[in-house]
């Protein structure tokens, strides 16, 4: 496997400098770790002291640092070396020979009324169901349930183990049992969404489940039913959204992290990780509610004296008053 | 789709007042979105105001509210009508197709030592293994393993990718390595019992683990070895239970709580979204244990305190003999 | 289902007192329910005072409690009990024909160019992709996932939905948008690594994700991409690791905990329930942040008081000052 410096500029642009096209990596790696026969990138410009120790072949380098790179050897100059790192990738992968698929796996289970894009693929034992519409260029990769009447949009990308269209969790109660309430909505999901391993979406009650264009869920991730996710937002492993809340747009959620149901979140929230909300959040910006990690002794000591915070405030305010009074 | 009034309230009991029977209904909607072709609920006396806005052709109310919505349109009375409500999901979803099936799907993988009951339904690409019990009405929908020797009662319905009786967690320590202890017991689950996708109960180590009646399980729910979860218990999604824990009946347990192992928690007991039960329980009540969310600049400032508090109650008990010595 | 005695000293080696050879047990079980016909065992002194009252046929014991044990009946002297019973349950296992499988089941969906060694086991409706290599005495259970050229070792255990190999999360931020970052690397994992039901093991980026030997991981575990996890550590239910963190070797995680990304953890790390790793720990020992559980009305006022730690505390030092110049 290698890729010429040349067919690198010639699809991406950018400009490579002290190098010949001609010239072949032979793998991507970090600049750390590169060897001789690697492309590396600096994205970060406080890493730049390691760019001077890097072995690597060629170092894809911001403007601003295309001196420092070329004392040191072959560079390509880009505006934002992530993103071009990102692409380069995605030029590897496809001159490897992963890139998609089309079709339909034999072994995949695909109801004869659902409606599979010719340029979809539906890989080994997957399960569509009646009325899921699957849409051009979206992969399920394999072992992944789409329920009925489930819609994928297009150049999605959804890891197996994943389940879509899952009975929202609904029930009545009436005399200590509980009484199913069916889910009759189903799930919608944009274009360009990323669905990790084994993460879960449930169909709505009556409305739909919806996720906008561009969203990107990592793997176990639990999405209840008449869940809103705006464009472009971004979640994280083991995170958790329950019923009917709606996250806005270009809002990243660290791994972990819960949301409670019946809740709205504006555009460009950011959830830490671990973090529950507990309400809604109308300002953009970083919120964040995680117990401190100690060692254990310490942890105890403090987490007894939390359970008894409330008293401890009142201890203050006598304080208080005893030496106002004094 | 469309549902007659007269067969709803044929088939669910319940008065209907102000339409005649022959009229129908295109949909189940919500009260603030339900448009005129649409059967709506009013559940809670809180959105009474909601009412009188409504253009639904039709709602579900109280039989103290009988008044107040036959002044805006036709009503169907009934004691309860949230119940009322499921129910009438049920009733539609049954009209349109979306039964449950029975039988073995071709794709599904069942044991000639399995027991599957002629009214069950085993969905596409399920396993079933040797010894394993599918009881009456039960439906696997897809993607489904039930383990060796596993039973389930009837009328369960299991959401796709669920596991049961994979292997409980279970090693001896032997310097520095873990030797396996092999898992011989089963998983019992009973009758009426859902479980959403993804979950995983394992199988016990000597005896069994067990799902008592009724109970209701999210998606992505850990149940471990010889846990006993007690009638008609509800768990949200991603909550957790270790091992050898005994839940008891009519509890609820919130999305992504944790429950350690070797506990008893008795009837009747609630607990809060992402709390931790670290000790037994043996009053009914709600419990609650989250580090509460802030933006991100108060919490770090908090949290560092927190990680003095015990300090900081030693400095409020010097202060207290101080001013009582003063 | 039934065992010699005489068979088990055979296999495993002990001491038999009290019993013949040729008496046999019917079953393993804990001493307190442990019937007449049951192999029961004390690893833990503290549970001595059962020993007399238990009923067991026989009971494995230490050196040190010979003689107690020979006062109530039949034992089996070994110097760990513990371990002796768990090697005890692989003897009954194998004994009754749970032992491990061999081959490929016909419903597997495996690459021609995937490795599979021919004393290895893979079962129903599992998928195993280009360049895998699945190594000797290695079970996969059924319906798991092996990505392209992962590895996995020797006598390796493999529960049902299981993940191995899906695309780690990474993306470059461009005008708002996610551009994807092709995951290159796989995944390796050493010999006897037991990997619990829906687990996710993701591929690396550029590198490789590692799970060196004699790893435990439990069911619904998130290991992130370019992770990498020492010998015989063992994670339990519903933990996750985020990219990149490497953690040494006998680490134990417990159930729910969360490490971020880019860690080093030491070597004999313990990490509670539900605690959430921040910052690297060089020092093995055990570390913990969980919010401790309360009623909920006390849980309310605690953390009301929580949000206001960070002015408490300046509260208190103003009362410090005002004694001081008191």
């Amino acid at each position: 496997m290698s890729l010429r410096l040349g067919a690198i500029v010639d699809a991406l642009g950018g400009e490579l400098h002290g190098a010949h096209p001609d010239a072949e990596v032979a793998r991507i790696a970090p600049l750390e770790s590169a060897g001789e026969d690697a492309l590396s990138f600096l994205s970060n410009p406080r890493y730049q002291a390691q760019l001077a120790d890097s072995r690597a072949a060629c170092v894809i380098v911001a403007p601003a640092l295309r001196e420092a790179a070329l004392a040191r050897g072959a560079c390509i100059v880009a505006p934002d070396p992530y993103v071009y790192f990102a692409r380069v990738t995605q030029l590897w992968a496809r001159a490897h020979g992963q890139g998609p698929a089309r079709g339909i796996h034999p072994s995949a289970v695909v109801h004869e009324e659902a409606q599979v894009h010719p340029t979809a693929w539906v890989g080994p034992l997957c399960v569509v169901e009646r009325g899921a519409v699957i849409g051009a260029h979206t992969q399920l990769k394999s072992r992944v349930t789409v329920g009925e009447r489930c819609v994928l949009g297009e150049r999605c990308i959804v890891h197996p183990g994943v389940v879509i269209g899952a009975d929202g969790f609904g029930f009545a109660h009436e005399r200590g049992e509980w009484i199913k309430i069916e889910q009759l909505g189903a799930v919608r999901i944009g274009d360009d969404v990323e669905i990790g391993a084994n993460t879960c979406i449930d169909r709505g009650a009556l409305d739909d489940t919806v996720i906008e264009d561009g969203v990107k869920l990592d793997n176990l991730i639990q999405i209840a039913h008449n869940v809103h996710i705006g464009r472009h937002t971004a979640m994280a492993g083991c995170s958790a959204v329950a019923g009917s809340t709606r996250i806005g747009a270009h809002c990243t959620i660290a791994g972990a992290a819960s949301i409670v149901g019946h809740l709205q979140l504006a555009d460009n929230v950011h959830i830490s990780t671990n973090t529950v909300v507990t309400h809604s959040i109308s300002r953009p910006g970083q919120y964040t509610g995680v117990f401190p990690m100690d060692e254990n002794a310490q942890w105890e000591k403090n987490a007894a004296t939390l359970r008894q915070l409330h008293r401890l405030r009142e201890r203050i305010r006598a304080l208080e008053q005893k030496t106002q009074g004094g």
